[in-house]
């Protein structure tokens, strides 16, 4: 490589950052074709690419199969990264009542500006289609499906979810699936398969609010996990848990954990296993939003690095298609027949038709483009989202990268009280979830998270920037 | 009245007897109206009305409203009512692993002819409206509601439900109301609500296999109440049970006690109501029958009596109208608070589309009338039933005679074995449920339970004979 294709390649990206930095190309926003720049700058085609490349490893540009080069999300060097938290080195019984309810009530109320609860937009789910197919499913085989299903699930749709296992890089039979009704389901059956009222549970810290009260209504203790908001949970840390006390299970996400959007490197994904098996203790994952990742590849999920030995694998569709639908799943290996029993107990078996309508929409194959749509969609919003951040919230603020999914963790300064600011917020009609409601023991109360699940909007903009103002105001006090 | 009178009606009577048992009349059978009975016989209407009232009386008649007389299900002296069961007295924990999994894989065999598990027939159920409002949500609303529905359920669907309840004596309001994954949900959110792993549960005996199981898995063990055929439970035994030992509540059938069809008296469920007040232990009852009664009204449910005011009130449509929505709801007065925050753990909150068709469904009115054709639909089952099981069981058998519901309960001689029979059923193609799945002391071997639930066929009424005829060559070893 000489000096002068060097010279016009490195020019080219520096250019390209300062359109950045000028505002000129905006996060998300698509650049010229290789070979479109190369015909404008008078540069061979490989040169072009290079400048791209190198853009990419720096993080400022990020590549999209068949489709092209995008600014990226959050540009290096702008707001710190939140810290990993220390949370206290013993479980805790977990009390949380009340949280989710109150997240879900401002969640339905479509006057707030909607950044508060991890649910994405109806208007970005394109469900039409899933829609006619239930349609099609009541009107025609109404009677047919008048009936309980099996336990299990819709035979039509264990087959058709099996069938997408390999995305993940594990196979799975349909006899493998138990359909559940949402990943919440799912997590239920798994710890009540594993666990009894009293046992400790190994979790992520700052942790999704949900698994939280579940674990609080079963009576379990959560040990919370130093979390770091890149590469997830610290192994040495659940190494030294597992030596030290009886833990029934671990529950952790797949990838993308809810709040930090952090992503553990294959490397320690395994490292974990060996440490669980060791200690004989099953890990429960969540892949919730596994689908929804910005890189070139889906990240396998714990399952697929031990072949389902000691995992039990739980997600759902409410993420990425259909949360009015319901509809989740596990996969729970050697704890299969458990798993059974309990959704037995608990609620006999799901309703028949949407499962046959959504079994009916995988077949068609459109989900996969569907899925590359919204993954653009959310990556776009959370490049947006941070940077109204960054032009409005105080310069101490650190923010996530996440690696997938659509939510943003902010830390702000130790005093910093994001429950002054969300009572402030609702006032301005502006919801978000406030940082305490994802630690067992109300930690994070310097932190929030910030949902990007929402079709992108005015509205959605300044209340992010009408967020920062106010919680300038409340440090500058 | 003067003799000659008197004669004439118990004339008409006799007459009419005479055909019922030479099968000129069948049970289930409507007989001529009074007014062409009169003409027919020569005598006044008032003469022919005395007539079909005193076998009314006698049990030999049903009347029914707008509509006429009809033999009864089962003539009074035909085979004797079963005994009423001595359990155990004390709390033993379930065990009946695989029972509740192994019946509902038998209950979707289409080849088998379907005695065996209580649920309604689709064909009888005419679904098509709902189904149709079912598909029309989809269509029109699905992007609406393609979000979490509130965790209490559709508002709508709340206030038809609450709408409803002047049926059952109860005024309630939508906010009393929480929607359920059928009552299996909404019996596990009563019984976590109220009790913990080891605690005991007074329980009916025999009861539902489904609610022995999800005592097995909670944990929970069960103290069995003698329950006598047709007037239910023993006031007498549950209250000997609360000075003796602690209960952390008691679970009921509202009515037709699932699978003997006793109901309470009124005024027995009175004083059950006030023992239990006296011990402060709660009631949560199970009406998914209610609704299927065969006499003039509705017999009133607990928590008609006591106000709600120690009663978790569980029912659903799935017996009714609708077993493939899993559509059930939960009115827990003091508890729903707890109730509410179970539902967001479990399960967070039910899929809203089949919510809103079932709303629509109530709203259009023709539920009613829905009832009311299956209520004789299932009544005329029960009465082939009985006649065919007179007809081919052994003469010891003794059988039920539910005031409501859709099912028989069979008991024979001390030396029978339905497990026995059940072995041989299968090879003969016929599927029943053993008796001692309804015990959590896996007693009444010597019984089994046949359902009534599907649309009446020859095949239907040769495999009860076929049942019979096993039954007697087992007993004649």
């Amino acid at each position: 490589m000489d000096t002068h294709t060097s010279y016009r390649y490195e020019q080219l990206a520096d250019l390209i950052v300062g359109m950045i930095d000028k505002g000129a190309l905006a996060p998300g926003a698509r650049l010229p074709s290789v070979r479109a720049v190369s015909e404008q700058h008078s540069i061979s085609i490989s040169t072009a690419l290079q400048a791209y490349r190198l853009l990419e490893d720096r993080g400022v540009l990020v590549a999209r199969p068949q489709s092209g080069f995008y600014v990226a999300a959050a540009r290096r060097g702008a707001l710190a990264l939140p810290s990993t938290a220390r949370p206290r080195t013993k479980a805790s019984t977990v009390s949380i009542s009340g949280a989710v309810a109150a997240l879900l009530e401002h969640a339905s109320n479509s006057k707030l500006v909607p950044l508060g609860c991890a649910v994405p937009d109806a208007a970005l789910l394109q469900s039409k289609r899933l829609d006619l197919a239930l349609a099609r499913a009541a009107r025609q085989h109404g009677t047919r499906y008048n009936a309980y299903c099996p336990a299990q699930g819709e035979p039509g749709l264990r087959r058709e979810i099996a069938k997408r296992a390999m995305r993940i890089g594990h196979a799975l039979s349909p006899d493998d699936v138990l359909i559940t009704a949402g990943c919440t389901e799912a997590l239920t059956l798994a710890l009540t398969a594993v666990a009894q009222r009293g046992d400790t549970i190994a979790i992520e810290s700052p942790t999704y609010v949900g698994l939280l009260h579940t674990l609080e209504v079963l009576g379990l203790k959560a040990f919370e996990l130093p979390t770091n908001p890149t590469r997830g949970i610290e192994v040495g840390a659940l190494e030294r848990l597992l030596e030290t006390e009886p833990v029934a299970a671990c529950v952790l996400s797949s990838c993308f954990n809810n709040p930090l959007g952090s992503a553990m490197a294959e490397a320690d994904k395994r490292a974990l296993l060996a440490v669980l098996a060791r200690h004989a203790v099953p890990l429960i994952e969540d892949d919730v939003y596994g689908d929804i990742y910005f890189g070139r590849e889906r990240p396998k999920p714990f399952i697929a690095l031990d072949g389902g030995a000691n995992t039990i694998y739980c997600s759902s569709f409410s993420k990425s298609l259909a949360p009015g639908y319901r509809i989740g799943w596990i996969a729970a290996g050697a704890y299969a027949q458990q798993v059974m029993e309990r959704k037995l107990a608990f609620s006999l078996c799901g309703p028949a038709l949407p499962q046959v309508a959504l079994a009916d929409f995988l077949a068609s194959g459109t989900y996969d483009t569907h899925l590359r749509s919204i993954r653009r969609i959310f990556e776009d919003n959370l490049a947006r989202m941070t940077c109204a951040i960054e032009a409005s919230f105080p310069p101490e603020t650190k923010v996530s990268r996440p690696a997938g999914g659509f939510v943003l963790w902010l830390e702000l300064p130790r005093r910093f009280d994001s429950r002054e600011l969300f009572d402030q917020a609702l006032e301005h009609g502006i919801c978000f979830a406030p940082g305490d409601v994802f630690s067992a023991g109300r930690r994070f109360r310097n932190c929030l998270r910030l949902s990007a699940g929402h079709l992108w909007s005015k509205q959605v903009e300044d209340g992010i920037r009408q967020l920062g103002r106010l919680a300038k105001e409340m440090l500058a006090r």
